[in-house]
């Protein structure tokens, strides 16, 4: 057994290993809740958690916490914001429904190295206590959620909107170099009348954009943080305006908009802002299905598919048969996507089951949704730079589907009523001609009005 | 105003409309929760009810109910579970949780009716009263979980089962008329292996087969009932051995071998057997999706798509596009599919949300259990009568698929290696050759080889 | 049999009852999809594929169609809209996926009227032909959609919103008179720190706040309709400029902001915001849930729960046991938010399904939508008149509650220390003592000290 | 940067760890789907592959497969599934959708290390090949969904069942020893009649029964092997019988009862059984929410809940309230159990979205389910030994509730009627007397009759 040290909480004494950081509630919780490694609270939380503490002492500062533990707070807070104690936070997302227990990990860490830093002894409560002075002026229930709304905007800044705004800018791209190829159109999976090819990407690219738009529309109200509503909202222990200047300090800290929240006692009992949101991307996940699914249809073959696309070919397809491709970048983000609705399930289920003034299922719908935005992101930045950047339309191929189609005959309905289109369709159809042929063969069109209304090109619109 | 005669409850009297059967809560019901006609209880969960009270009569006549009295509720039973009296259950599902007040609704109007036939006046509480005898050792709380129990058996087993060992009729005789069609295999939907059209439809078959396992295995606790545990599970006020024979008549009434429920606590507080079932409409629902998915695949074209199956044309398909033919058997069976697994949703958060000794989602659960086993039932007719029967392979365009294929070349690869098979499909994909073709220019194949091993008809098994 | 006459489509002829309205795809669909009366397509769709219809003969009347013909097109679409002939629309939900089915009905029954108007013939397709007249510039795949969201925007601002809003300014109104009501808080469902009843109820109103905020920020895009796409997108065979026209003239007849989508190929092949709509639905599903069981849990009891609201009785409890009263509205309001998220389940898997140029999952999405709109409206209209405006405060019963509360020990954390107020909570809850006791007892308060500070009135903020 | 070394597939050489075991495909994959280490592939799907190695070498030995080549499979996959490789699979979830690189991973791992046993140089493809020797007879399209089944089997038997019987032990031995304390029963949150606390668990044990029966229903398919379909279900390139053979072998290494599929078109194309099994978790989840739920509601206060059990203070509850116990071990569970509806939800739609001869949701299907079956394992370790092992009942408490309930009337009506029995009971609750005072008040009971009836310890049934 390697060394410890005792700590203690208000349960008692309990030995912690001599060079952790941590203290008695955070070896407490390992203990009662042993999921292993690969449970771990997702470390946006925890960093998320620090900028709190960080922007508390600030606060608090001018509110009865001596200077130099303050500075040791906010040197120590900001080293674990910054990564640096990473390997400090082993508590597991399936805990105490509040979060508390990673809420005094956070305390207890940055505590046990503010202790350190005045002191050369790491852990312990003395001069720095992990409740009274980190945790000061809040209370987990006001901390956990506001750490929430933190990590997630800081992600969905970072990294989500980022990687959707360039799917988006490729996906347009090819909505542009793609505009003259005319194209049969399906409908219902049967052959419809023709499109572009730019058309259809231009369709992806405006489902991005509507999907921007959506996560863009919940922002403000995931920038309101109910820190300072300590316990039950009331804002019991905390200084008058402690709300205002903590969420101010955590702007400053961001750079992002942060105000804190209108109401403390809907920001502790509900998540329910945090349940939109997965609606936002539960919404970009079933829009990004339908993007990978076309591009997957139009890429099958090389043979006996549509084939109207050649993918980029990443890496052998197959164990088993030589020489295959598969749109695998196609399969990763539909994959993405259905976790993603998974996820949105998930945080559903604990958005609705709050009781009076807290929900309890909150390192939970905290731990989906930054693997939702996570998951999303990536999958976005692979699928635009892997799959949609090496697309390559097969022209031969195109030209060829939108020449024998049978849809064409919808350019005569105006001119010949849709009960005589219909019947050169199913004649040609029937005996395998031309529209042509079997429009002249009914003696329903003549050879100058066909010639003149089926023309592809013209038929796509402008 | 139409006429309408005073009736009572324990909180007061309440105009009924006179030629009603139903009485005071009935009528309060339907002023309390507005939702409208298309919201109503499904009748199946009344006739269900009235089988309940039914038996109970019964069982009650050897424990004080008077023999007229007997007889009388017996018989307006007997009509309501016949549906003779449909038009007296006006409520809808959004009630009460428990469903006390269509309980209540039954209990009234077959007091109601039992009074009209005893003293040839309607509706009232004497000489049958609709608690102290229709509902004589019953409560809502075993009453109804019961009723939702003998719908949704009842229902299984005259519409569900027999749809879907139809569908598994139809799909498994295809798998044999087809069984030396040789198509191309596709996976990732992209050319692979050939296997036979009958063997693809083998697959289908095999998926029905194993629904209707998943199905029947939860028929042993869907045949346990809730009956005899009165308000809370104890069975006060119930006479001992009331749910063993109650069940016995229900038995004996529906010809199904329903059995008093091990645990009554279990049976009022929770609706897990309900979340089971439901699970496995949910996984017919997957497996629903999977085959009209696929046949939609097949039959995509007729010109620029898969084009192997031809789909029965049953109706235009297109309000302006002459002549097309859509594959609507299979979007209503998806859509069917998609509302199945909705429904699921709403069946578990409601199984989810039970207090102490009772759930009280059970109108909600009810009412999605029979929607989907009626959707899934109708669907998997429908689809198999008027798609699946009608289905028809385009054996020339199959053909011309297969031969073409360029993952024939994994039969070469036992003998020659997976990377020179990999480099003889790569080769023909470049440059457009046959595999035979770029086997031979490449040098790593002979042609007696390739023709031994190359053999479509070969590579299906057995 | 009764009476028929005989219609045509490109299938061939069909009988159709002689006093219907519609024609042979109507007749067909029929047939084809057995669903029963109780899966009807939502008359709200109908309607408004009929302004749909309206809007379209304003438009075609300056592109081609002869005013005659366009009057009576008008004339029979606006007695539909009106609800004047909800008996013509027989069709289910289950049907094609892109709602052909459903628009012929409306084409077939227009036409039908307008050629009674013009001829005092019923039926039929001249001198008014269903789709080359009645649907001119338009297909199924743009009509649909465009229903669709003019339906569900009309639902959601006459019904979803001023119900919305009725239940937030009833919540808003307690939390005014009930702001001076101190009670005990409660987190994790334990004892905690005080606030007041108003405080609570503004919580509630609140998230019905940021419901209406969520609700709202949809419409912008709901607004933006498919019309003018016609079959994939390209706008084939209508006008120039149609969709702006048509959405023109469709905003006339509504009084609503509608406008043309900035992409059609988006439009039809996505249904991406009614997916984003049912997701906001989904999240006010959640927080109604919130509240709905916060005020079953304060109104239990009488005797043996928490006891600090009455709720309304509305009507008997219980079958069995007498004098009971049960938060009936409550449990339909919760089971009604468990529809709704079931039904967002059905949208998402429905949105992700579509196919290249067309989603084909469109009559599902569209009930489903239309359900979850009306069930909400209905469900909180009911709430709120029926629970909420009858809540009492159990004044007694709250002040005992509050005052034996060890939670309080809150207040003295910030002066004697999180640890030492610890275990005067500790001991209190040992011995039965109260605070005050214990505190004394243990030396780690005084009197004065803790009269100061451990004031329930000063300790539920400002 | 690190020594490395050139491997080679179809799509040309790549560099890759100079000590790493795995070859080109591998290392491909880790560039081409950058998630991350949290998303690594879940290691139990890893040591089933493994598995299925090791069983294919002993099968192949009597089909081609050289005996050194053959034991140095063996030696290197036994070493694999016992885990002591485990830093070498680094790829993640998010991938080729029918696992193909996991499965190249552990062909190229197994061959690296199997040519450094033969040769002593890691790596590389001779003699032993990732393909043709190790992936001998198998594709990735058999392999994958097999070890799927293993992994989620042995799981199931191996930590899943124990779990679930101990829990329904610990709580059946509860039903037992509380058998004799009679307690109010709560229906709609509101006071019913009485039952006693070992009755109430015994319908928790229930649920755990059954449960377990859910779960053991699914096994006999669970054990189906997809072993032997090779890429399309056809078993090319694999001799006679490898399928019975490999599983027979798989069988022989697990000690479990696996048999070959009886459709191996169905066992690749669909992954049906694993959203069944995925069903029975979703339902078990439902069980646990209610059953942690209840001990919440009953365990909550100290002084403003119910207040009927003592929950264990395993940590200190709050970091700002002192001396505060939460239902911490209930709060995991139930977000556990949100998080395994939430996998269900993932799992269905992965489960529906395959396409012709391959489901390509592989990689996310499995890993959801073997992360469902490992929560809901620890989970309820956790809750039976630091929750429900710790629970006191306050028998003074209990006692308390059950003499003033009002429900106790219900002995009372099948003797003086419903409507009579009501009436004392509403007086009682207007007057704030007890039941007895009521009754003899409105002379509708006499005190002989009332006190022969109302005894609480003869209401709770035998």
């Amino acid at each position: 057994m390697s060394e410890t040290r005792t700590e203690t909480d208000s349960i008692g004494p309990i030995e912690v290993p001599a060079d952790a950081y941590w203290g008695a509630q955070t070896q407490r919780s390992i203990a009662n809740f042993p999921f292993g490694e690969r449970e771990r609270m997702p470390i946006g939380i925890v960093h998320a958690l620090a900028l709190v503490k960080q922007a508390a002492a600030r606060v608090n500062r001018g509110h009865g916490l001596a200077a130099d533990k303050a500075d040791a707070i906010e040197a120590a807070a900001a080293e674990v914001a910054a990564g640096k104690l990473d390997d400090q936070f082993p508590l597991v997302i399936w805990q105490t429904g509040s979060g508390t227990q990673s809420n005094m990990n956070v305390n207890e860490v940055i505590a046990g190295r503010a202790n350190e830093m005045l002191t050369g002894a790491r852990g312990g409560k003395a001069p720095v206590h992990p409740n009274d002075d980190v945790n000061m002026s809040q209370s987990s229930n006001d901390s956990f959620p506001t750490a929430l709304h933190v990590a997630a905007y800081l992600r969905v800044a970072d990294r989500l909107v980022p990687a959707l705004k360039r799917l988006r800018m490729l996906l347009d791209a090819r909505a542009s170099m793609w505009e003259d190829i005319v194209k049969i159109g399906r409908t219902h999976l049967q052959d419809a009348t023709p499109l572009t090819l730019g058309q259809e990407f231009s369709g992806y690219a405006e489902q991005c954009d509507q999907g921007l738009a959506r996560i863009e529309g919940v922002l403000p109200r995931l920038a309101r943080l109910a820190q300072g509503g300590t316990a039950v909202g009331t804002g019991l222990n905390a200084p008058a305006g402690f709300d205002v200047a903590v969420a101010a300090e955590i702007a400053a800290l961001t750079g992002l908009p942060f105000l804190t929240a209108g109401s403390k006692f809907e920001a502790l009992a509900s998540n329910d802002t945090l349940v939109e949101l997965s609606g936002a991307l539960n919404t970009l996940a079933v829009s990004l299905t339908k993007i990978a699914n076309d591009i997957r249809l139009l890429g099958s073959g090389p043979r006996s598919g549509l084939g109207e696309l050649d993918l980029p070919a990443n890496e052998p397809g197959s164990s088993i048969m030589p020489g295959k491709v598969n749109p695998t970048q196609c399969e990763m983000l539909t994959m993405v996507a259905a976790q993603v609705i998974g996820n949105h399930a998930a945080i559903t289920v604990g958005g609705l089951q709050g009781h009076l003034e807290l929900n309890v299922f909150k390192p939970m719908i905290g731990a989906n949704i930054l693997r939702s935005i996570d998951l999303l992101a990536t999958g976005m930045e692979s699928f635009a730079e892997r799959c949609v950047e090496g697309l390559e339309p097969n022209r031969s191929r195109i030209a060829e589907l939108v020449d024998r189609s049978l849809m064409l005959v919808t350019a005569l309905a105006p001119e010949i009523g849709y009960d005589n289109a219909a019947k050169i369709a199913k004649h040609a159809h029937a005996e395998g001609l031309t529209l042509r042929e079997a429009g002249l063969a009914l003696g329903l069109v003549d050879a100058a009005t066909f010639d003149r209304l089926v023309r592809p090109e013209t038929m796509v619109g402008n």
